[in-house]
């Protein structure tokens, strides 16, 4: 197959216009587990599924907080995912030093993004296999971002992304009328009853405690459970 | 088939004297949406096809702020065109601290080409898979080029470039005689109806509401649509 | 097979989003011998199996003194293991230059998986072989995470990698209860028991004489006898 | 077939002892639109065959003015050429802050060729896939080169290059002893009759509109019309 | 054979998690002549199996001071021990200046083994392809190292490496009991048993006189007779 | 064939213990045109055969004056000729500067065959492609080299180099007799036989306006005729 | 054959663990002409065969004067004979200005040696393909070793390498124990006999013009009749 032959290198094109290794890298994004994120007017909440192996181990964290107004949830390579986190860390840092301010969530996911595209244009480098869904608040109130391997990125009311996000998404946008309005709790709400699509309908009460836990540890990083979510207070 | 020995680096010609990366890297741009550019004596648009995969997303930006006087619509890999959009902001803020005034359209598009043509010779490298219509104005008025991956550009009264152009290209032609006298409203109205071309045909009456919506958010940076249009005053 | 196809590389995606080459060096931790961690609430122990190949010889050391409050056993390839020790050697030592204080486990665990990432995303690096237990203390007592060739890691109660360590794993899970609370010469010997699945089950009375011999040994490095444990109080 | 062994790469000999890929680039030359240029005692004309693709373009830049005294043609790859032309207005500007004089032809024709030499033996790199006519004056009158992708320089009365260049350069040899007393009417009335010999032979009258043009546009770059001839006066 | 795709590159896993090429370097140790080395409580002795071409030549340097304490015995690529020792005479000579004193045996084999493990590392190096034995003394008496090219090293009583040293460590395993009170001859005429296993039984008698001549040249490097033995006192 | 194996890379050695790149380096001094040197005891003489390709054009300057003492005769890919040359120019220069004096000719050959030999031992270079005929005069007199594309350099009373150059070096040996005491013109008349060895005997009095015409140029670079010469005066 | 697998990459281990590359080098020392060294004790005498290819050239000098006390005699790729060369004499002008004393010959052979294996450890390079006999005097008396392109040396009484050296070598192995006490004009004379066992047995009486044109010669560097012998001073 021709298609053999373009799809080793990420600076080869193929005569379609098509860089395959970039998507390939996509490709990892599914292989992760769902992460979700959703917004309201006032919040924005973050959501992954994490299993763990055992009861000896905790569950690989998925949803780092970059700064005080922002946070990311990744899904894929997380590997790759926590070396953007540490860039990005970085970046708000020096913002903060040099502007004494939070850097806009849209410059900061600009600059992730810009990142990215470089790996994606340098024989020596392989895309990042990780997709980033970046949740922030600034003047215009909570941001929510996806980040792609390719470089590119979106703005969304609510997403999931990584293997078996299909369902989530579908529950996302069934409901997505409910969300502007919706209170915190609720988000969460959402958010786990969108993880949870691959299993069952969790009534509202069977939430309550997995909401009440994560009130309790509000403002820790939210990768204690089986399920991380991290509230944004716009 | 020899023409793959020749075809997987951008370092190798062919015996007949091409490069095909390069011309792999042009077909990305057909892999693009179509954006559509047209200027009168006065003023010069912008649009993009700008499709959002579901209602919880805004689509890609595709038309990029690059200085007060200077804009550009990208079609093909969205992430390469806001690479080479940084590249040019920095161009023009450089110009102005040195020189203290805009940068010339002429000067800023042969700066793009060049990047271009160097990505075209290093074997760590890819040519950018972008194409780029740059509208601008200077002391003769507004300009529109358009920049190719191969690092060349062309100067345009109107064109269309990315998947499906050619039923725009085509509208363009027809009703070019039209253009130099154009109102601002009456460009805004062509390039929709050139990127409508696909679809079907717009009557006056219908592109109303985008214009006056348009209208509205004029000197924002046009991405918030269905359809993107940035006009720019001369 | 198209496998062969994408898996000589670290910077190529194969289609369905895997690095094969990162998978396969965490293959080279199976090929290490089996290296043993578990905590309870005062203490951590790292174990490994050293058999040492004549009476003449030493084993190769696989467990290192990081600084006074962390220490790592590493299964796979060793001499990996030992560059990495390096690092977080020079890491603690920065750290306390600076901050005059002990580095925290976590940050320098997350030093060691960026480490391993870049090594992940360099066409002239390869990943890391070796799978690293880190064992440590800071204000939340007892610390135990699991480094992996891929830049990920892990929290863990009590963990066993390397060749063989189904058994111990095994064993671990069966008895995790008995942990939090155990002393150190209990963990200690849960430990050897873990080790020893392979062979036979140990009694109390034929583990007292190694539990003897590393108590007197308390303090040195380790990696004197047939079964090296490093016990850290916290 | 041995051929393909040896020209995949620029730092390879074939046992010929040929460097196949630098004779390929040449072969990029003949891809590219002709261009012509001769001289008399007093005046050497550039000209290029510019097609535009539709009424709503400008066609290619071909001929590009480096210094007050100098200018050039380009046949191939246009970028390549215009990164050269881009490397010879610096090497003019240093010359002139540096001797406060106009750089002699020959020591710039020189620079570019060693320019392109350095091309054909770095791997890296890949041959220029252009032909430049340089056309300047200095204070032996007027001069012509011909610098090529090999890093080769040829001084020359008349020259044309590009597809279909032969019939442009039988045209220059059979009239070539009417150059060196040639006005710069005539010149330019050659230079477009070379470049029409694929079409039709044009007779005064019909080229009078096009030098007077030319004429009105003279200190222009001449890339306007469907020609572009650009004297330079010695 | 899959074998040999991952067995051609220093940076490619196969799919067992085995880096072949280190392996392969390990072999480069097995073609070199036997070298020998054992210790008693006082002394440590390494000697080399070399063999002249012809009359007119001495033979190969394998054994190589590094510093008034300590000195190694080299078997496979002799230029790469060489390259190693000259890297081992510079820390020691480093160490002096800066803390006054001799480097400790173990810290100085463990910079050899980093560096071996560096050229496992890097896709421009290749392995080490020598085995060295490093004997010392520090303050805990004689010690003896192997460092083998993987960058692994061990802590040895006795023993022997190279072309047919499975002999030599019959020998040294045979007798081993024997060592640790040994006088400084008597270890002497182990370590030339030892290597003579592959020939016939010395008997003491014909021992003597390699004996008495390497007392004479005490304090020589070692290199002169058929076998070179360099004794080193604590 | 295994010959096509190891000749594709300059730094890789055949079996046979050959580099063929360099070999083939050497062929493309074949397909140069004829150059020829010879000296007397005062004079040396160097001497192309230059074919323009039509009456319009300057031949390719194939003689080149490195300083006041030296110059030098290229065959084979002339622009690496030119870059030698300009190197060799630099060097002379600096030579000047620093010590005031011309620079010796056998120091700057063996500085052009010293980096003409780094080009055979680096993969991401290729070995030059040109033979230089270097004609200078010092101390003891006239003196001829030529330089070959391996590194290697020769001394010589009288060479010939290029295609078709045996039937001059035949030549050039049969009447060597005649050099040392022959006068300026007679070894002119000579070069200019041996360059014409492929055509037919020369007499004398056809010889004569040759001659002449470098009679007049003397002093010049000798590019201007069919045949080039260019004395130098010890 | 697996052999061609793994001969083509210096860094590249076959599974035997040789270094093929490394081998086909040593070769390159067999393609070159016989050179010939040997010593008294008093003097060490280098000889090379030099054959010229006719009347009109010198031979390629392949002894060269390293430093007042140091001369190399080559056989292999001269050029990098030369590169080494030059390299050795930069040692001993660095050794005179720091210590004021000549540099000593071991160190200095040590010094080429370690360059050499450098060469056997990276990518892009390759081996050197020269064989050097390096003959110099210090306290100890005339000393010579042979530096092979594997990066070792070897001290020697008498050697002879390159092409047909197997004859020279036969004769200096039956006639050594004539050296020691041979005079100067004796070891020249050996040295020529051993250089012409290819040919025919030389009288005392036919060597006498060669040693005697030698002694006019004797402080030049030898490279000018038909064999050099370059004697050196104790």
């Amino acid at each position: 197959m021709f298609r053999n032959q373009y799809d080793t290198d990420v600076v080869t094109w193929s005569p379609q216009g098509r860089i395959h290794q970039v998507e390939y890298a996509m490709e990892a994004v599914k292989q992760g587990s769902t992460a979700v994120a959703l917004k309201s007017n006032t919040h924005v909440v973050l959501a992954t599924l994490n299993r763990a192996d055992s009861e000896l181990t905790s569950s690989l964290q998925k949803i780092f907080k970059v700064d005080d107004h922002l946070g990311i949830a990744a899904s894929g390579l997380i590997s790759d995912g926590r070396s953007l986190c540490k860039f990005m860390r970085s970046e708000c840092l020096n913002h903060r030093y040099v502007y004494e301010s939070a850097m806009p969530v849209t410059r900061l996911v600009r600059e992730v993004a810009d990142n990215a595209q470089v790996c994606t244009q340098r024989s020596w480098k392989r895309p990042y296999g990780v997709g980033l869904l970046v949740a922030g608040h600034d003047k215009s109130g909570p941001r929510l971002f996806y980040c792609c391997p390719s470089g590119n990125y979106y703005e969304y009311l609510a997403h999931a992304i990584g293997g078996r996000s299909q369902a989530a998404r579908t529950y996302l946008e069934r409901k997505h009328e409910e969300y502007p309005d919706a209170s915190l709790d609720g988000l969460i709400g959402h958010a786990l009853q969108a993880l949870d699509q691959d299993f069952k309908e969790l009534d509202e009460a069977s939430l309550q405690p997995y909401i009440q836990a994560l009130r309790d540890a509000e403002g820790g990083d939210g990768g204690g459970g089986a399920d991380g979510a991290a509230p944004m207070e716009s």
